[in-house]
């Protein structure tokens, strides 16, 4: 067991990250921090618990530390749940403080030497862990992607052999992904947002250095492009996709690689059996009722035809935030990266 | 004033129609249609009115008919919101016995001599009521498109003299246009379902038509290619579409095509002031917000940006059904058509 | 005509002000005020318009002024859509520069000498007026009660000859009437609140107030109690509530006072046809079909049966805030308080 | 283990059946039913799966047989989610084929000589299983209660002792208790429907049969009086209840029966750590963030004030439902009635 602590536990993806490691198998779940506000409070004093799920009366007990690289200089990993304005500098210097940080921040993923990373698709772009040590920072930092791209990504991993020049992708977004406080209710209700910060910029750039390649020193950007129309929908959890390929092959080529798809690696705690599952009804995935497949690990595709074109669907706050950062964690503990 | 009625008067768009019939400048609605269960009720007793305004008291004393050819064989011209299932024979029975239909319905859509219209893109296509003429049906059917179709079409509009050759629009449509019980709460509530039956063959094909030229005889579909992902969302009314199109114009022009666009007719009482508005806002248009713009029959599109993409929305029971028929019948009327 | 403003004129409350103000016909709007972040810019520029009817052009071509007394202290009576911590000491600095406040906020609602109004129950109450004069007030202040006060006491009002002594009510309350921002979309998608701020203790106050006797010098409240329930729904607009009276009447007997109720005075331009309208249908009032009735200025009631109790419903933005003070300012101006 | 069987495993309650007895560890589940169209189809291909857990994949394997008491025959118990016009009929059947039947419909609740259960308030009344036999029933047939019925009576359990001679209980009941197409998305949404059929009368009649005395032959009713107000309201999953009661206690009297409150057993599978929880937060319980405590077994309460008044919640097709009926199932299997 190692220690590892959450940095910004009381937020909307705080909260899932405590859910996720109060009863992790290989990691100790030691450290939580918060605004100056909540600390020296105990968590269960500190947060107002607004997940589904019952409340980890273990984690309960942990006091609560401010947000600081000293709060969590003796965890092995910490994971990253601040906003991008205080994720930046807080992260450089936990990282430099020797700690490994699990972000899922925007802050870094575009650095040139901080790994993008979803586990089945570039596990060895961790290998720019060792490019960050030799440039002398004593811990690391690994990002996971934002939510919608993970969705995106994940469902391209099993084309990428078939290869594609173009996505286009319009997505309908859950209001999970903007916060507990990020939207008022008279935004969203009975309502479609067509627009979403920064997102379509995120989603055209971070796929393309996750499916880039490795040559031991940098990562070279995929050269194929994505075009993408980000709206908000009346939707709790759950990101789903309507998604055009620029690509030359079958249907049944392409149902194939979704069905044959099996993940380069196996045996981590909070990997699903299925990474991507393809959905044989003709009305499927469906948010309410496919987003909790695998735990909420699972992207789930369907809708496959001409185009050809498909629809894809994940957990947004679990494989699109907390879990996926879990996940990179577990595969850098298990590749021996700590 | 010219007589008028509704066949289907009882559903979600027959409703609409009698809304928007009750006190008309030009029509005088002097025929309901229903089911025999409701034959011989007012019409203020055989429906359940759903719409969020007033009941027209002055429709609610009118008897309620059966829905047949002899019932308003005394009309000038009666609108459609029959099913499907039941529009094909009973539509072609009235125009058969020399009524002009105005039908919402997907029935005749296609059929070569039935003009399928938008007035403001292809007010010309009511010449093939000639051509029925001409092959002996004392009457006329004129349609108007599918709802997603029409808000299509008409954000297209604008961009006609510009060209462009393939669309991709990704569709968030609203509950109310698969009817009062179309779907269920369970279904749709915190959930989108990305399939809609036969509606992406609709929205491929009808624009076709719609954009195609018209020789006098027959119309000859335009060329341009339209692929679509249909999706449900949990909105009452409106549809939202993100839009793709393969065109080379800049943003620019794209733009002020869309900004000085002028429908090519004026002074009908339905038209409104602007057909299509583009608005500037970089969150617009949202379906809550924008679909009740020129009393649901304007076409908002906002959010160009390269691609080109952008959005559109409209008043799916309204533009998209029953204000569609009514405003294509001020056009038969005012064209002389009668 | 006489020149009338808005204080607060960019919030929830404030925007339903600026609707029904703009072509009031013995109102003219001329002084809108905000936060000095907007002063100085044209109300169409400073407002984030977020009502689903069309924004009024004429009024968007007002200058905002700051919330001062002085910037409204030539209007004849202003609309206070403040919040409650703000409306306390600006509305006592603007009647005492000479003019009518009509205030929708709670700070004034319980002094003494400020009648808390709706027409229909209590408009002798205006004389408390002449009581603020006489104590060397230049202007005055008229509150308009709580938005489900409004609901229940306005529903009450027929049944007031009858007598009762006790009300329990269980309110479920739409998320308007928190403001834009009030409530989070996390907080009340999928979700019940039982809880909001203060409401229980206004519903308890309020009525009392309203149905009290006022002798020319003071209010003596009523005597029968009122126990709440408030709860939050997922509902845009439109409250209904739940009604259990302490009475010993037949249900024949509280249904002929439903239905034979008559405003008390005609002639207000804000007047609906039926302030109080008993709907038939067993499953009636519901939000989204009635909430509109009469623009939004009838309360519905229904469901009547043994206990006895019943359901009530009105629009809380309308009835319950910015049109209750309007209706209040035109019964003001008829009855020559001016 | 004892062989188990569900009629009526396609619908909503009968799905939720069969969630909780795929693995169940007292009881086998062996037999399936639905109608005639699904009948010798596997489960998996018979029903539309609409649970937001996954799939239990063993019991997809069983091949649905029609339901009839043939069928089922060499059950110990079988679980009817049968629709209450087919359960009256086809219950007695299975019954008098030798077989105990837990039925969650309520065709048989109020018969005589049939117990009307919630474990942790009338465990004793299972003695009326003796009553039938002595009858002449070779089977049995207990009921669990209508949900809003068990949400409100297991709150009221712990207060029993402390006497009350009155409820007024407003509710606001979740969609999914009308079945998966039991209401319309236009009926629902952005709405409340304050009329649900025969569900005030249950709540009226239930309760007092729960809580009465059974002297080993037959049920004398409670004499307290239940006043019922049932709304519908957009929110998929969880009863919430504004209670009223008549009783002359103190609030810190009832806030210890509350926190106090043990169940009268333990050791059942299904039975959750708390059957009633109260909680502190003045906002709770709300059903998003409590409808799942104990695994959607557990009764929440809160917000205890003066009237006394108190809200409660609780899952409606667990507790409410499929869970009452395999908690009742439990206690007999228990107890040796089999």
């Amino acid at each position: 067991m190692i220690t590892v602590g959450v940095l910004g536990a009381t937020g909307a993806v705080g909260q899932r990250f405590v859910q996720l490691l109060a009863d992790h198998p290989w990691f100790d779940l030691g450290v939580l921090t918060a605004s100056e506000r909540s600390a020296g409070k105990k968590y269960r004093d500190a947060v107002n618990w607004r997940l589904d799920v019952p409340f980890p009366e273990g984690a309960g007990e942990i006091v609560v530390s401010p947000t600081t690289a000293a709060a969590v200089k003796d965890c092995d990993i910490v994971f990253s749940a601040l906003p991008a304005d205080v994720a930046g500098k807080t992260e450089l210097e936990v990282a430099a403080a020797g700690v490994g940080v699990c972000s899922n921040a925007s802050s870094h993923r575009m650095d040139p030497d901080v790994p993008l990373v979803i586990p089945e698709v570039n596990a060895d772009h961790l290998g720019l862990i060792d490019v960050q040590h030799d440039r002398g920072r004593d811990g690391f930092i690994v990002t996971n992607p934002n939510c919608s791209t993970i969705m995106l990504t994940l469902a391209l991993a099993p084309l990428q052999p078939l290869g594609f020049s173009g996505v286009q992708v319009a997505t309908m977004q859950a209001i999970s992904g903007a916060g507990f406080q990020g939207i008022a209710g008279m935004e969203i209700f009975d309502n479609v947002v067509p627009f979403i910060k920064n997102e379509e910029e995120k989603m055209e750039t971070e796929p393309r250095k996750i499916m880039g390649t490795f040559d031991g020193a940098a990562v070279e950007p995929a050269s194929f492009s994505v075009s993408a129309c980000c709206n908000r929908v009346p939707v709790i959890d759950g990101h789903t996709l309507s998604v055009w390929l620029d690509m030359d092959r079958s249907l049944e080529e392409i149902r194939r690689a979704f069905e044959e798809y099996v993940a380069p690696f196996s045996g981590l705690p909070t990997q699903p059996a299925k990474s991507v599952e393809y959905l044989k009804q003709p009305d499927r995935p469906q948010p309410r009722l496919d987003r909790n497949r695998g735990n909420g690990m699972t992207v789930s595709v369907g809708r496959l035809r001409e185009g050809p074109r498909f629809t894809a669907l994940g957990h947004n706050t679990i494989r699109g935030a907390a879990g996926a950062s879990v996940l990179n964690a577990e595969l850098i503990y298990k590749e021996k990266y700590l």
